[in-house]
């Protein structure tokens, strides 16, 4: 079985542990600041992902939301970019609306991309070049809908700051509405269904935004940063994904905005 | 058959007649603004509705959000207010992510509340005094959680303007994570399951909130507008719907802004 087939396996494996791990008694603790989450099922589950893959690919190299992979520098081979538990606000408030997330890079290159919806036990997939999935089902091709036509997903909280508020606003001020699912890889999905045109964050990690970005890439979206560089694999940055027509819109509110890219540079270590 | 019982069967065979009629062609028109949005299907389910109640109980009234009851200036009698389409934006881009709204009142006194989220086929039901449920299940009561350990559900579209941002901004800040789904009607039936612990916004009509403030009101939640005042039966307002804790939390937040207070009331034509 090659590595996508494997993927496809794993993920939904993978989202039977935690339906059947979230049962039971978890723990639930705080990470960078008291709103940042992690419980044991995330934990487990990143184990749980990191043993099945190294078991079947020694070789390959994986890096984790939950500590992973945190001494990899180079992008060198098979690197597996995985968040056991994408939304894991939603998973301990609401136990539905999280994901599995998992990218697969190779030398650099996309190879895969990989969701799981778990409570709704939906799996979006896509292999680099061969379109993308939802289970059996192929998904549609970008339409280029326009700001004032689209539903566009935010973080309201994480743009509250002096420095990131004017562009975001107007952005949304533009918007038909806006929406936020707390969780960046079901907001990918929802792109990738066309339930949303875009969506904008000004901080997301690898493991949220690799699987994500791969899916809809093979739909003609267009993910970047907030000046339309393409994202790193190894750090945060801004993510802007949309339909290209959108995608240009949004980053235009952004490319004149000096102060904010100053702010944005430091705040992401760039 | 009573009133409660007749409005389960009626908000489920409605919510069958938007499924059906949804897989057809319609047409989608814009009322106040352009991204005020209805369809063809809002205004057929309505008169569905219409039709139905008076056919039952011709002596009722009916106030709706596609036209009905415009003239209706007193809460004598049976009054039924009814959101065909609670999410019309949801309806026309995701396919999903709507509901049937009804708030039944009994000389001005709620009698029962229904929402109907149609694609889940999951109807939220709750007679006065008598408990919430969700379909069989009887739903749980409110637990006091605060802010900091909440998801609180906004339009954040809708909070941008000067007169608004402060108060909101200050509330989603101290939040744990805000979340935004597109329907009030939803919001509130999430805030029944615990999902989210609050909703607020500065503009709801009587057919977006009085099913659910019924429906949670069973279950211990506390609505009212950002001065802590009920809500009016035949007019817009602003609303706060929460745990009694953090209710009172929101609350404090806007009631000593008088500005806000000054364009809130004229905003509303109070």
């Amino acid at each position: 079985m090659d590595i996508y087939n494997f993927g496809k396996e794993l993920i939904v494996e993978a989202g039977r542990f935690i339906e059947t791990r979230m049962t039971q008694n978890f723990q639930i603790d705080s990470k960078s600041n008291p709103n940042d989450l992690v419980t044991d099922v995330d934990k487990e589950t990143e184990q749980f992902l990191y043993a099945r893959i190294l078991e079947r690919f020694p070789e390959h190299r994986i890096i984790g939301e939950e500590g992973h992979g945190e001494n990899i520098s180079d992008t060198d081979g098979v690197i597996w970019i995985v968040d056991p538990i994408d939304g894991t606000l939603n998973f301990v408030h609401q136990g539905e609306n999280f994901a599995i997330s998992i990218g697969v890079f190779i030398d650099g290159e996309p190879y895969c991309g990989l969701i799981y919806d778990c409570m709704k036990r939906d799996l979006y997939h896509a292999k680099y070049k061969s379109g993308a999935f939802l289970n059996e089902s192929a998904l549609h091709q970008a339409e280029n809908v326009p700001l004032n036509q689209s539903l566009v997903a935010v973080n309201p909280k994480r743009i509250l700051r002096e420095a990131t508020r004017d562009p975001f606003f107007e952005i949304m001020a533009k918007s038909r509405s806006v929406r936020s699912y707390g969780s960046a890889a079901l907001e990918f999905a929802m792109l990738a269904k066309g339930q949303i045109s875009a969506l904008m964050f000004f901080k997301l990690h690898p493991w949220d935004y690799t699987g994500g970005s791969i899916i809809t890439g093979e739909l003609g979206y267009k993910t970047t940063d907030i000046y339309g560089k393409d994202l790193p694999l190894l750090s945060s940055t801004s993510v802007i994904s949309g339909n290209p027509e959108i995608h240009s819109e949004i980053i235009g509110h952004f490319t004149e905005d000096k102060s904010l890219h100053e702010f944005h540079d430091a705040f992401h270590d760039l």
